[in-house]
């Protein structure tokens, strides 16, 4: 029997652990898409106790407090902090086989020195330990990142950010992990909101260009995207539902577009043109700038009201979609494939049950001298753990070239979730290591821990042109 | 290698042998949900012999039967029980992998103490050992069940029925289990069938109350809601294609009642808002009551005329359903959510595609100070089996609180069927075992046994609330 | 560790060696379905260099290729063979789980005796290994059949072939390896292209009808059904994007039939119930001559236009398609079976979230003193790996009776594929003696080397008919 989490966790053959120990551990970390705040970098925060970082901002923790029957006092409201980590640990034993058990054991040993199980019994010492630990210099944002070998991150940004935290770390010669921005639209597509014609506003602003079509609509987003490539963006993001393709004319999006600011409605058809045409658009200018396109879909999200109304979005009340087209997606892409302007593209799906139909699609877009140029992203939240992560990777591998894989992100808002890039490359090497103790593949180390690097950093690096 | 189906069976690791046999094994058995006919148990009946008790409803059989070319004679027909067990045991030894080759054995390990393998050799054997066996005073009905260590069963029982026999059980103080009517108002959704304005007929005299529109239908399932929960009803159950959601006025669902009962006619929109409808109504009712709401979804049924002409439904004509819709399930808890009356629920889906999908939705909806509220329910029907039950599992653990999981039941319509939940253990406790033994979870006896005991037993009479 | 592919590759247990070693490697090969030429069996082709018969048509290895980046120049253009397998060396090796790397050193080592690792430093070895065997008398198209243990092929043949190579291949006694065609009518269901009335031309001078109604169409049909059956064909295929059931009547078909004849155009509705009303005709046909009807299914074709412009179809940009209906492909089969005309049927899905469905599906429409009458295919194409042959037999075993399995075919363009049966069948004995050797199944080797050389061989035999 192996210890809980010792140092060959996940790791069950000799080839597993060779390539996790003397090379993928030994690879910084590029955290190529997360939802870190800039601003608690450019300060340099420190968080003052264990439960406001781990508790402050994590739906999935919310999600496992609320699954156990806790009130929402211990969990977004007004309870006292001390209160809420008993809540969380007496919540945490109960869940046997959840990543987030081995997320939180992770984070434990790597960051706090903690070896034991954090449960109702030890929550007492936990808490003192973390929090003693949080109150040391070498626990502010910035040591975190650095300690993890962290060598670039990837925020997640509106088109109208000013940037102005990207800026100040930049301008920091004491700290030299690159914090780049990352593009993420979402509110330029979501012309079904209500808030959509305040948003033209506030692009118009943020450009400095007057948006009275569709046509000054797209200036005023090329104004920024140069803003942000000047700034050092290599990525674009979206969250969609599914990928739209009902393609149509300018003269419709104008049509429609105008409508909207007109009379603030918009029709389920027009509001998929609309993003279908932007999206082609947005598209086509990623790829003009060497971007990445990053493609978040199948999620639903907001599914409880009284939930949304109390907390907001992000706050624990989304769920997989199921409304993904496979040959929508393939349409969307063959449209800019067909003219030379498809941009490096990752796709991840929050519904596991995408990933072969996912891997079958991007198999039809490859081109142009670079390795694997459309790939399926990492397994993503809901499916971001050892089954998960498991499917994703074989799915990659039986249709296309896994050595090409980009590998992980942490996707996360907190600075202590590097170790899953840790989580990620065991599971990786696990699984090679059992093919090739299997006989599946060579027993051949240079080539395999090659493999194993590229996975774990050079390939990210190499994709999206990082450059360090 | 292991002996077929020894004490071990499907027990790979010592923890997971200390688990089963120290622990799980020893638990006493909930049965939430079954077919079994209450009159049976009533009047304590005998089986004359093996095939009586085996193949005499029991459509799983059925399949395999037809599946081996076997003629319907053979099965539903008229044949004699020698040789319909004889067809039976030639078409069991193809059945390698099959859970029914599973449970075949156990039962027969277990009721009638025979350790070898059914097979077309040993079918004489067999049917006279068994027939032998079953003529014990020891083999009936209520014997089976004491013998199973089963505390409770919840059969399935229509609005209308008088719940005769379940007076009868409860009357008779020489048989202590709890046998409790489940709810399943089928045939009241059922507004599309030819047969649905006699329901309502039937239903008014049952309840007697007149019915003219939807609010004395209404009234009706009420007063015989309050008849079930004075006969100790705990939970409802329902089989439904999907859950809709097509939200509408009390007005309009007046209407299309109303034009119901005078037309007949009803169109698919119609029934969709009836069944949201009524759904909606009956929820807020479980909840009021205290009562579990069930809902076995994505079931496509009667895919054979020729079969469902020859043996109605329920006979081995029914497929997995593939038009759920996660939006729309989200859309109707959510509006139960909304005003705090959604009742404690679960769902299941038959369609194993749908485990991701339902763990992330439940996930949206946990509240109120109980264990995982709303949870994902035992892998089901086409999907009780090895690979089904840690795929459900799996899905239950990476995205909740698998320690909250209520467990399994036998849906069966068998009285040998109690071995189910010994295989569903075995595979829990092989699961977790497996867990502890590659260092996924502290090896923490104490902890482990209580996980294994509650999702035995403990959480299913808590979730219920059994008062045994 | 095993050595790579060593004579237990993906062998675990001494069951499964005992196994695959004694009974299934024994086993002749029937490949019931492929895309090889028959008139590169009647001229008993001789390939140039292993450039020709590995990259010539072989659409799998050109996706990897372009996955690594490879310029079409060195896939489809006209680089030479030596500097394109160079590349194909450079790819492989990045090919890690995937199934092509297995299957590429599978026939390096059978056909080739070639034991080492093909990569870009072994390149120049293998082609001139590969070559120099190539050009010895016995690596001709019969020769390998032969060496491969073949005993019958079925091709795959367009309604208004003349089968004159199949004739050829007949009337040489020299060669008694059974050659039949296989029945793919595609172009007479593909009313929606506009080169549907030139077919209509064509098949009727093919069959010496005139056409001049959907009658007229099905009479000159049936004339070329009966000119196949003649020729020894025992099974038709059909490639469509899911089985669609619209029911219609004559007269409307008659009339959709006479509106292309004269317009071109046709409504997708129309499409849809023409498509059905000719697969209920054809399905009917080949209930009455004996054959077995092929559906594949879930298959999105050409997703790129400017590669489909550039290489036509079947050059690599095909994907998994997510538009089966369940509830359709039930009432087709339903529709059949009531008036007891529905074939002997095999479903291959290219989507496996498909394959639980389509297993609950079949079963309930066995019957007629056939083993599984109707049966889920092998994995096919995008599946045709480890993992989906693993998922594809244990939803088979799950829900039926896998002993009756038709088993593997190579659906390949290429004579080197017959490997891609030994690989399967290692694969089908590992699992049995996974089950065996676990205590799932008894260790009775009578009734196991049974199962294995059936699925191997018997049971295509049985149930194509084949007579040899």
């Amino acid at each position: 029997m192996k210890q809980f989490m010792d140092k060959d966790f996940l790791l069950s053959t000799d080839t597993a652990k060779t390539l996790y120990h003397d090379y993928a551990a030994k690879m910084p970390i590029i955290d190529y898409h997360c939802h870190i705040k800039p601003q608690e970098i450019a300060q340099d925060v420190h968080f003052k106790n264990i439960t406001q970082i781990w508790l402050g901002g994590d739906h999935y923790k919310w999600r496992l407090l609320r699954a156990n029957g806790v009130d929402e006092e211990f969990i977004t409201g007004k309870a006292g902090d001390k209160e809420k980590f008993q809540k969380w640990a007496q919540t945490l034993e109960k869940a046997i086989g959840n990543p987030i058990h081995h997320w939180s054991h992770l984070e434990l040993k790597r960051y706090f020195d903690y070896d034991g199980v954090l449960c109702a019994e030890t929550a007492n010492e936990v808490w003192d330990l973390c929090n003693k630990k949080l109150s040391s210099p070498d626990m502010s944002a910035r040591e975190i990142i650095k300690k993890s070998n962290v060598k670039a991150i990837c925020t997640t940004d509106e088109p109208i950010d000013s940037l102005e935290y990207h800026k100040t770390i930049k301008a920091d010669k004491s700290f030299s992990v690159k914090i780049l921005p990352a593009w993420r639209p979402d509110r330029a597509l979501a012309i079904e909101r209500d808030s959509f014609n305040d948003y033209i506003d506030e692009l118009s602003k943020s450009a400095s260009v007057k948006i009275n079509s569709f046509e000054d609509f797209k200036e005023a987003l090329k104004k920024r995207l140069d803003f942000f490539n000047a700034a050092g963006c290599l990525a674009s993001d979206h969250a969609l539902e599914f990928i739209p393709y009902y393609p149509s004319s300018d003269k419709e999006i104008e049509n429609i577009f105008d409508n909207k600011i007109k009379t603030s409605v918009i029709s389920k058809e027009d509001e998929l043109k609309y993003k279908t045409a932007l999206m082609l658009f947005l598209a086509k200018e990623y790829n003009k700038l060497g971007w990445v396109m990053e493609l978040h879909i199948s999620c639903g999200r907001n599914n409880n009201s009284k939930g949304f109304k109390r907390n907001g979005a992000d706050s624990g009340y989304d769920c997989i979609g199921d409304v993904f087209s496979g040959a929508q997606a393939a349409a969307f892409l063959n449209a800019l494939d067909f003219t030379d302007e498809l941009p490096k593209t990752i796709l991840y799906s929050l519904n596991p049950n995408d990933d072969d139909i996912i891997n079958s699609i991007v198999g039809c877009f490859q081109s142009g001298g670079i390795y694997s140029k459309v790939q399926q992203g990492s397994a993503w939240w809901f499916n971001d753990h050892k089954t998960g992560m498991i499917k994703q990777m074989t799915a990659f591998a039986n249709m296309g070239l896994l050595s090409n894989f980009i590998g992980m992100l942490t996707d996360s808002r907190s600075f202590l979730s590097y170790t899953r890039h840790e989580y990620f490359r065991r599971i990786l090497c696990d699984m090679i290591g059992a093919w090739v103790e299997n006989g599946e593949y060579p027993n051949d180390l240079k080539a395999l821990s090659k493999i194993v690097e590229d996975i774990s950093y050079n390939n990210a690096k190499r994709f999206l042109g990082f450059d360090i």
